[in-house]
């Protein structure tokens, strides 16, 4: 398969990707801002990690090493090409392995943060169809679910360690509901909003393994001004892009 | 007893209050205004509903009778008071009862819409202390917590009723589960910040009597701009005050 790549710059950062596949998200750059990392963190893991976006941006905020895990092997090859063409490759490793066997490759509870921005969609009889092609696994729960997310973050973060996760609102109540039920214990909450005046559509949220409750909802976030172009806030994560 | 009464003024309302039990406050302002009301509603119920700001701002939008619950019977007299004030007595109907009691008086399945500003801390030793006073009765939950609320909605509710509460923040994952548990589904949620850079402290709910799944979060509403002043979604909810 011919693919044309194109080069999609994020403050330093060169980014790969083919976008007949997927583009790389504002999602995983609202995540990978969102997330709380500490001086002493060490070991960081990225589920479903696509053409490792979050990896790339945690690598700006963070000396941690930074494992990004991903199951499809020609998505896999093009975050590899964008680590090497920045020069991350003592920092980040990129694994072509299904995230549910991650057991097999690393010691249990041994990450600081665990981050994801999974496949937002569950399986309906219309996604079945084209489960295969490589949007399909980025889109929906084909691969991986929000139960897969939970167990992995369960048994492989260290005790009151972070998971960091971009969902959609209307998932919110399965989603507190089931970190509940894995030990991951919800403590903050930020909703996105495209415009001033509509709905959330995206939302980060953040747990602690066997953390302690109290959940605090973080300030909004606007993605665009009135005139439909980034916000401030945005455009200071994208930097000089 | 002798107490000083003051006068609120809410757009053309007079709310009679005494400030030395607890004061007419902003997150009953917000509920009244928050809450989806449809032309066809006929009958709507506020539990605990103080000295009646929720009864009467809703009053101003909607023809539907409203029943008022208040447990303590001073405080039912200052909204009694306020009722003969503003000349509601036909469409506000203030009732000195305990919440629980409340299938000995109405059909069961009956209301359009329940509203409720309960009180948002759980009892604990300190708060035991001064269980019978009449501000620890309205922010303890003394006499009546959130599964007593939820109770009575699943009882008195219409089919696809509303359920309108205000509450905290650091309360949502317990709400919302118990919301599901009593088949109150949550349908929009509106979290409120005190201003622009801080985390939201109060936030608005409205679940629907074993309605379907779909929830959305609203556009956040901030209480004071950067001079400490009130919004303008604030004021225009205040109207002429």
């Amino acid at each position: 398969m011919e693919v044309s790549n194109d080069l999609l710059g994020y403050k330093d950062l060169k980014i790969v990707q083919n976008t007949d596949w997927f583009s790389f998200s504002l999602d995983s750059v609202l995540l990978a801002n969102f997330i709380k990392i500490k001086k002493s963190d060490k070991l960081i893991m990225d589920l479903g990690t696509g053409n490792a976006p979050i990896p790339l941006i945690l690598s700006t905020r963070t000396k941690a090493k930074i494992h990004g895990l991903e199951i499809q092997k020609e998505v896999f090859e093009l975050a590899q090409k964008s680590i090497s063409i920045n020069k991350l490759c003592d920092q980040i490793d990129i694994i072509n392995i299904d995230a549910n066997d991650v057991s097999s490759l690393y010691e249990t509870d041994s990450f600081d943060i665990i981050t994801s921005n999974p496949p937002y969609f569950k399986i309906n009889n219309n996604s079945l169809r084209n489960s295969n092609d490589q949007k399909s696994i980025a889109r929906h729960e084909v691969k991986i679910n929000i139960d897969d997310i939970l167990r992995i973050a369960k048994k492989m973060l260290k005790n009151n360690g972070i998971l960091g996760i971009v969902h959609r609102p209307e998932r919110l109540i399965e989603i507190l509901i089931k970190m509940k039920s894995y030990n991951i214990e919800p403590k903050r909450i930020q909703f996105i909003y495209p415009k001033k005046s509509g709905e959330a559509n995206i939302m980060l949220i953040e747990g602690s393994k066997n953390g302690n409750e109290g959940l605090k909802i973080m300030p909004p976030l606007y993605v665009y001004d009135s005139e439909g172009n980034y916000t401030d806030d945005v455009k200071s994560m994208f930097g000089e892009w």
